[in-house]
Formats: C-alpha cells, structure tokens, sequence
C-alpha cells in the first residue's frame, strides 16, 4: 500500500483541499457527491476560485461516472436545504426524471457501493 | 440608449460568450438559464478553462437572483436530456423540492416576466 493509500484510507492524515465520494442514499448507481473541504453553507458563497475549481473536479469526476456507470449523460445538481456543508450531486441519467431527488432512493449492499466507487475510481 | 443596451437589445450584433435569460417554462419565479455561447450538446464536454468560467458567472448570477427573489437559497442543476445545448438552471428555492423538474411549470405573464428580468439584471 502506497503511502497515497494509506491517505485515502485514512490512515495517515493529510491536508483535504475536496472528496467526491458516494451518496449512501442514492438516486442511481453511481450517485457521487463532490464536496470542499472548507465548511461552506451554501454554494454560491464559495470564493470564485474556489467554485471555479470545484466545477473542473466535478466535470473530471463526472466523466469517470459516464465511464464506469452507463448512462446517455450525468447530470449535476446543487440543492443544499438539508446538508449544511456545500455539495455537488452528480447522477447517471436515463432520463429526466433521473435527478428527481422525491424519487425513492436505492438500497444498495456495501459490496454493491465497494464495488461501484472502485469502478469509477479505476476511471478518474 | 448607450452601444452596450443596443447590443444586449440585439439591435448591434456582438460576439457573445455566454448569456443568462429566464426560463419561460419556470419552476419558481426567477429561474434563469445559464448557457455558452458555443454549442456543445453534453455540460461535462465544457473544457477545463468554459466550465469553471460558467460556473463562476452562474454564481454571480445566482447572487443577483437572490438579491431580487426572495429564497433561502438558489439551487443549480444541470440535466442535459432535452435541449442538445449545455444549460445550468438557477432556480430560487424555499424547500428540496423546488428543485423538481417533474413540478408543473410555473404560467406568467409577459409583464411579470419582464419584471422578474429587470430586478434581477439590476443586482447583478
């Protein structure tokens, strides 16, 4: 084990700049959150080099999405009315109806979520 | 009328980068629709350099927007599944579920809408 993954594991602490992880409660496979370090309330009071930044890692995150989770787009959004922590939402999308956040969300098994992080981790 | 009131009009044509312009299918009042000028069909096909650009013009938009409708915050969302030209939505919100598509859309009138652009173009 690198001493990266040993970082990402947690094991050795390190200076987080942002994560992107997934939703436990997600909309779709593959629901990824994207989310700064700093503890920001609301999204449009993040600095505009930092928003600017977030963006270009929720597009990179995105694309690793579109490859490991098969969907014709990923679609992004910022609610922010529960968390009180800035985050982006990043769904695979069938159709529309797919960022519907009144949907019923999945239950998937840990081995399920493992399996589908590694995957779009393989592709960031 | 100055030059520049005369361009945004469309009476002087100009090389634009990016416009911003209300929904006329709104889920609250003050949705506005953030697009590049260039067309690209899939958001996450932005480069690097447009994308983190239109996210920080979407914040500055989403700043006005707040300034002119009241909202405990504005929510942004990208879905990408019916018109084939990149758009971020900036929709006022009071509660989650303002922010859902499947929302029967909202019917105003001209005057409103105007209305609605003008107070919002005046806190940006």
């Amino acid at each position: 084990m690198t001493i990266f993954s040993k970082i990402i594991k947690g094991d050795i602490p390190c200076y987080k700049v942002a994560v992107a992880f997934l939703d436990i409660a997600p909309l779709q496979k593959g629901h990824t959150l994207v989310v700064p370090k700093r503890e920001v309330d609301y999204f449009f009071d993040l600095s505009d080099e930092e928003i600017g930044r977030m963006q270009i890692f929720a597009k990179h995150v995105a694309e690793a999405i579109k490859k490991a989770i098969p969907c014709v787009k990923v679609g992004q959004a910022v609610l922010g009315l529960e968390v009180p922590h800035a985050h982006v939402h990043l769904v695979p999308m069938q159709r529309e109806n797919d960022l519907n956040f009144a949907n019923k969300k999945l239950e998937l098994s840990p081995e399920e979520m493992k399996a589908i992080a590694a995957s779009i981790a393989a592709h960031f």
